[in-house]
């Protein structure tokens, strides 16, 4: 981040492209120092829980994890009983970018259902949650949605309530896929709670890599009775025996299902510090804001641009745009991005945390100087 | 079995090299005919499920699968959450012949216990089944026990009922697969209902299969509450909906379990057909009582033979001895059977429900016969 | 079967409902007696993999499995790397009749193709497998038809090749869901090899059970170097060491997941005698076609009959039809059937081996009261 | 770390109480700041696999991940085929600490073997890995050892080499679990490669977390060719295509598994620092040999004292003893550690690279203290 760095790579390809934030670093040296108890029973584990439910409300709890992947698979996990399977739109990073590990490792069939911007809707649920009891055929038990999508666009508070409604109709939980979470909630210009706790949302997760973070998200349970994986939890199995309420056993059925998944953190007090200075006053927010600014500001500048043609209004950090190839191949050779639909000349920029206006500035003018010497003259 | 077949193969390697019993045969013949309904919604397979809570009690019920693998995996799944672990005797065919199933399928680690002789204690339960919530190690979960036992040794009902209660006290389930539950009552003289339901075990197997029949074995849920697969049943995941009991429930989720393990019979009717005719005015535990008879007049018969030695008093249908390999692969000749240890010169003879007198006394004669031909003069 | 028996349940649901055709009695009685070696070692499975190599090429071997399910998915292992996934139609048994398995125990990733008529294309096929060597998706590894297909319509020998090409440019193995090749090779009036071996398939399953068996289906590998699991077969897994050959390897690498996948037979000789009478003298053939005649029959018969629009002309089995709620309850109550996609009023009408044309014309008589008792006056 | 930090934390528990060295925090520092390529195609990372080819030899290469679970579990897919299972000893971390995640996520049968002191032996290996082609058995693909081993025992170069010599004779790979490799090297006073790639294992795990760093660890592949998983790599599933080689194609499959196994970093630059920076210059080693020596120097204060009895001499940085568990309450007040076996009265005391000798004298005063209260006078 040193001015001094002039040669220093600047990309437009993803926003884990990025480094880490200084209040990052500065929380993850404040947890450093003398011993600290392992595994989450430290005391920046502890400051964590507290703000998680300090910003979704008293029954949230937080499950950090080291990957978006895990999220979501934990997440489903949690949710779904052997028979379930989860509706995501066909568009999703669920079925499009995790390796299949939501299948092998977390073995839910994904049904997927197209959409024309990203976003499900209360229709949509209702068309394809359909459990009938038949053991024939998986039954979709839960529905995810991803805030911010993976098309860029975001969901309103009324939205996600719609989207929550028709799923509980259906004897469905609600997963959000949260891995930009902070980019909706600056879109929105809302606190994170307004539409996921209060939007009927049961688990979402909270994505801190791509938000300033060095390696950390977490599976942030919302409604603990939405936990189907919790009623197997008996007295044996979790702190408090017979005393334990629901949020105790969704709390103790993540926490082994976490570390099945291979998520749980020996030194877990980085992973908390990292979560928990971006949740302090809202700096993860104020770091999105940043992001999705300058994904303005780019979408603006090349609109202009003849030869450019926007996919769609950028809604949070991501601009997804048609153009050349040979453009777009030129224009790489200084600011790295990638295809999206490379059989659709569509591209997609990313900005991030750290975007400048003059990274952007730079952009546009490679991108107008590799349009000009196109066009045919 | 006809009398006029005179080169047919008579050997004393496994209770499966046997065939179907004629009543088995006309039970499935009667079955056959029009249509019937699929996947167990038919007359045969309702006389079934009575005939079990006729004989296992009244809250029992039967989901039929096609091997004694599948009902060991199938069994083990409904029993234990995704942490929990299964006990075992170190000797039990779960850990040396179900091929990683339970592992790779029902995915559950198993903790192998040393015994003398094939049984579990109460002692042995109360040392290895600690249950402690702690997030690093499975959680024991369910005490599987085998009766008879892969040594060929039978669990008294109030042996039984010591491991039942141990199992209880340390909060795990009581699962006994009983490939060979047949043997065991008539080694015992007991309904099967006396060391199962009465003595405190949760679920059983009942195998079929070895017992006459063609190919049909069962999982019997005794205690609907053990199932912690069924607490994660939805009032859409069943018939009857939010009026569903436990055993409604446990029902379900054995019903959908049984689908993915790939156990559902399409013409369930035969399936059922053979369990009832097995379960019908005892004939399973007659055709066992005659197996068990020739194991026992096999060891009689060698007891006196110089260069064999029992391994133990054979309780079931399993007869252990040690003897030179060089008379072993004499007497194979004639009768095939397996080894057992092959280091220690121990062999395994099985008798099943089609053994004879004369298969007996062949099978004496070509042993005193090789062991004279070995015998220095 | 009894003309005695005159309560007796005719239904059009589906092909299970039916029983068993005498000669497979009569097959698996002659395979009884005296005793045989179990799990596949016996006179008459032998007979069954010479007879599989007869029709299916000499390559080709058989692995007896209980259920159609089971079949799919150890097909899928047998071809699928831990991170390919498996392209099949959208309207795919697969996708909607497995209950999951295929994701829970095969843990595969499916990838829905939307197609017009059930059939995929080499187009579809073209588009769709793109194995890119991107970590972060499930590489297409497996293209899955189904042989009839689910709609009921039949590929062309020639389809099948183009299918095959496609997926073999493509890097991907073609498997063949045979549940009703019996049904394909009537219809198209062709050996089972023509449209499998000899057009590309890698691997099929064949479907023993709703074609006069009792319960008996089977995986026939075709092409022994597509089975990427054995590849992981080492010297000492195999019998012949380092002497085995792709297709040893291949059959101990089935073997193998046979066992994990709870399918392996004990009395493993009436499995084979099943299969070995359909496969004997095109029995199964012969009993595909007699149901196929009955489809058209029945299709025919409807067409005429104000108030009832078929949705396709059937090329097998089934017949699928449009028809108002109440009139299709009428005739239910003499002829069960299921509703297909009951908001669209489509029903299915299924026949099979044993259907007679006095079925179909009661069938047709009591479609054509409803139809008129219905009508308004 | 600051001397000014009085009421800090200075426990025996685990190694992973500790914070992250100075030259790590600097490392991740370095490799922060403009933007970098994700998923692990960055300049650090490249760095990292140089350094590890000159450490472990010119075939090796790291795939770094977040624990030393997934690093086990990550090597025994890797290793294993579908049918294989890992021979490991009784007291292993991977039977008691990874919550059934290598049978759950790997579906990994482990056969646990007993030993005296933690370590396998040739002789332990040919008689418990027997692969014997046998469908209804697991077969041993896998000898598991951990350097140190979780008894803090250290296998000398020789040993391992007999055990890898053991493993491969019966056909099974060796697999080193080193989550306290550099401990290991420390007390051999040999370079890492001298007893891992020279004395014939085959996959070694690297554990940088409680080494100094913050959270990375990393399976290390020695010898391609033992990757079993590697041979489903087809020419579209491998950057090379077919002209990759079997290294090429190891690695490739490890990416695939790593990304499943929730493993992959998107900011995949700070867990290679950690691992350059411990793995530069011996840093981890040096760390490790401060840690045994802490070790070694409690030890060795702890003999003289009445009432305490080691249960063993420390061979790296565990040191076990028995002692009266009032007593031991005592000394947890000020310096927190845990029982090992609680029956037994034993417990585990654990030094780390931060331990210092007055932490050291500190506890040992503790300990003396509470002994000499708890004397009957």
């Amino acid at each position: 981040m040193s001015a001094a760095r002039p040669a220093g790579l600047r990309a437009f390809a993803s926003d884990n492209y990025a480094g880490v934030h200084p209040d990052v670093w500065a929380a993850m040296a404040d947890a450093d120092g003398d011993h600290a108890v392992s595994y989450g029973e430290d005391p920046t584990s502890a400051a964590l829980q507290e703000k998680v439910r300090e910003v979704f409300g008293e029954r949230a709890f937080a499950v950090p994890v080291f990957t978006g992947t895990a999220a979501n698979v934990l997440a489903l996990q949690a949710l779904t009983p052997p028979w379930g399977s989860v509706v995501t739109a066909a568009s999703s990073h669920l079925i499009h970018d995790e390796g299949g590990a939501p299948e092998r490792l977390g073995r839910t069939p994904l049904v997927p259902v197209p959409t024309p911007d990203g976003r499900l809707t209360a229709e949509l649920v209702a068309a394809h949650v359909r459990r009938n009891g038949f053991v024939h055929a998986s039954q979709p038990a839960v529905v995810e949605i991803a805030q911010a999508t993976e098309l860029g666009t975001v969901y309103s508070a009324a939205q996600v309530r719609d989207v929550a409604d028709a799923a509980h109709a259906a004897g469905a939980a609600l997963y959000m896929d949260g891995a930009r979470l902070s980019n909706a909630a600056a879109a929105l210009d809302l606190p994170l709670r307004a539409f996921t706790t209060d939007a009927g949302v049961d688990v979402v997760s909270y994505g801190g890599t791509k938000n300033g973070g060095l390696g950390a998200e977490a599976v942030i349970v919302l409604n603990p009775e939405a936990v189907v994986a919790a009623r197997m939890v008996g007295p044996a199995d979790v702190p408090g025996g017979d005393a334990a309420d629901a949020r105790d056993r969704a709390r103790a059925a993540l926490g082994y299902l976490r570390k099945q998944d291979m998520q749980l953190a020996s030194k877990h007090r980085y992973l908390a510090a990292q979560l928990l200075a971006l949740l302090t006053d809202d700096l993860g927010i104020a770091l999105a804001a940043q992001a999705n600014r300058m994904g303005r500001v780019l979408a603006d500048a090349v609109a202009g641009l003849d030869g450019v043609e926007l996919a769609r209004v950028p809604e949070a950090n991501a601009v997804f745009a048609r153009l050349d190839p040979d453009v777009a191949a030129e224009v790489r050779l200084r600011h790295p991005f990638y295809d999206w639909d490379a059989a659709a000349h569509e591209v997609r920029w990313m900005t991030s945390w750290d975007t400048t206006d003059a990274d952007v500035e730079s952009f546009v003018d490679a991108l107008a100087a590799a349009l000009r010497a196109r066009r045919p003259r």
